[in-house]
């Protein structure tokens, strides 16, 4: 299985045990290519992943080094995308609040509607979207890309969401969107406080519909 | 200019034209390629990427669809990192003081006297790297790859983060450096508030020798 994902997977094994050491310059792509006997496409994609999520990062001239050691565990779920949710986006929404433009809150605002009705619909496919298109709002405005990044990497999946919303219960449904109505509630009126209690309570209102202690 | 990194632009920019929506499927590689004017192998490389920093997701056997959209803003200078460090660190340490095995607190305790010797030598390459190696081995033991992904992407490149050190005054360096003990000392303590309080410090000292408001 000498398949891009493979070989990212391998790549990142390999910082793990110590291969190569934070700062480090990795070897040229191909004798590293030989060495992993892959293709040096393959390779290339691999590597291009890694830039990507900020492990290694490329220097024009210079070659790859080590930016960041991968995390020890791989798992990429839902509970713990909820989990760097809760606590990565209460702060960020509260420093945006007060910071948004009114072209940005109206497109806030606009999701909210959608939202409403997609709940009331039933099509929680559409719910989530709704959702995930409010913190995608968000995130685009604050004019920092590594924000904007640091954000996005804690983004639940849109179809894990949509199933973990159809198996919850309407009141715990409704409980959620009124959280996301409070949060952009906290943000219109440039209140931090609210802002962050509002998030925090509904990244809490999804891991409880996981079955988390919250 | 049909470079990967250039591509990625590209992308990016149709992203923010809306020539893609959030949760649409992207065109097949051969099609988009040819319409970008790029090899496949470049244009995979460009996905790839942004595949890996949340922009993008490819799922098996149906294709690439947008995950997020990426920020208006794409300057990843150290001012962005430093202020989206302030932000997303404190919480991020404040929610792992008290988690931390004894292995990784005494791998933490070990960065401490390497960057007071780096200090002492006025060696300014070597005491940004400590520096980064502390958070670095702290976001590898978070076990939550996607909390580590977020605050890997607020750390300053290391430089750049050695040349601000280098234009610092002693004073500020040692300032700078006492954030960072204090901060050690929370986790060990695992007193959330006083971690997330030399956090701040820490990033806000940063922002201060870049002659930014703190």
């Amino acid at each position: 299985m000498n398949t891009p994902a493979n070989t990212e997977r391998r790549l990142e094994q390999a910082l793990l045990r110590g291969k190569w050491t934070l700062f480090e310059r990795l070897p040229a792509e191909r004798p590293l290519a030989e060495e992993l006997g892959v293709s040096r496409a393959t390779l290339r994609t691999a590597l291009h992943t890694l830039v990507g999520r900020g492990i290694l990062e490329t220097r024009r001239g210079s070659g790859t080094f080590v930016r960041a050691l991968p995390c020890r565990a791989d798992s990429t779920g839902l509970a713990d995308s909820l989990r760097a949710f809760r606590i990565v986006m209460p702060p960020l929404l509260s420093a945006m609040a007060g910071t948004l433009p009114p072209s940005v809150m109206l497109a806030l605002e606009r999701h909210l509607p959608s939202a409403g009705m997609a709940l009331h619909a039933g099509d929680m496919r559409l719910f989530a979207q709704n959702h995930l298109r409010f913190f995608s709002t968000l995130l685009q405005a604050t004019g920092n890309a590594r924000l904007a990044q640091a954000g996005a990497a804690t983004l639940p999946d849109a179809h894990a969401l949509a199933r973990l919303l159809q198996e919850s219960s309407h009141v715990r449904l409704e409980e959620f969107f009124k959280h996301l109505a409070r949060t952009l509630h906290g943000l219109r009126h440039a209140d931090a406080q609210a802002t962050t209690a509002a998030a925090t309570a509904y990244a809490s209102c999804l891991l409880q519909c996981m079955g988390e202690e919250a």
